[in-house]
């Protein structure tokens, strides 16, 4: 499930940008769970996951790499951290409309706002129980591969 | 559940933007069986959501009149369409927080590129089948009103 950001190779359905490995972990379980994790792959930093999005270089004209249903977002991150992460890609038209759930440990309305601001989807605070997270996950799942229809999936619609 | 617009006196937690009566009663009937229809008003055209959320006067500088948890918003309406409704949401920095699902019958690619072009928080296309729009509805709302954290609810985080 994970490989070199800019050059994985396959389809990227669900971005998983997650660092604390044991989230990372139970999240990947619950969706597998549900069969929803076709096609993810996990990055442990906001470099790694601005780098799957646009590519090794910063230029505008690089066409994106990938355009996933869903990316799924915390906010404290090693490098580039989550806030940074999501304003960037909802500051460009190529990537502002690749839905982006922020999954987070915060509470704190400081980080609500701001990513409200930048343009998030969707806000999620993580529960802090077992089974409470699986079933988050699993709704989270459910909702935004199932349920929403997303811009990605069809032959580049964000370009050009 | 209905009132005029610009006067609705309590708190209102999902408003619904939806001109078809029985898509309407079906939708209030989803959330009221899992008891997510609390605060709920159903407007039937694009111009009452702008009244009830901006007030009667199209005044930047008067207080927004509510901001719902969830607005869920229909794209063909009468007066004012959805696409403009959203927009006009959108593009305020006192209401462009607030969580918007857009719920349609089209299927039109045009419509949900717009849609999220715009900002939209989520498409959903409705389901035509009865049992399927039932449970899309109560997916919906639990993910909407339970999971997401929504920065309305709170003293005025988006005024001023």
């Amino acid at each position: 499930m994970s490989a070199k950001p800019s050059t994985y190779p396959g389809v990227v359905e669900i971005l998983l940008v997650e660092d604390n490995p044991s989230d990372a972990e139970l999240t990947i379980r619950a969706l597998t769970r549900n069969n929803l994790a076709n096609r993810l792959v996990w990055v442990k930093d906001g470099a790694e996951a601005l780098e799957l999005i646009f590519g090794p270089s910063a230029d505008p004209e690089t066409p994106i790499n990938h355009i996933p249903k869903l990316i799924l977002l915390d906010l404290k991150l090693p490098k580039v951290d989550g806030h940074q992460v999501l304003e960037r890609i909802k500051s460009d038209p190529r990537t502002r409309m690749i839905p982006v759930a922020v999954m987070t440990s915060s509470r704190e309305e400081a980080d609500l706002l701001r990513a409200y601001k930048a343009g998030t989807n969707s806000f999620i605070v993580k529960p802090v129980d077992f089974d409470s997270f699986i079933e988050a996950v699993r709704e989270l799942g459910l909702y935004w591969l199932l349920l929403n229809q997303s811009p990605a999936g069809d032959a580049n619609p964000l370009g050009s």
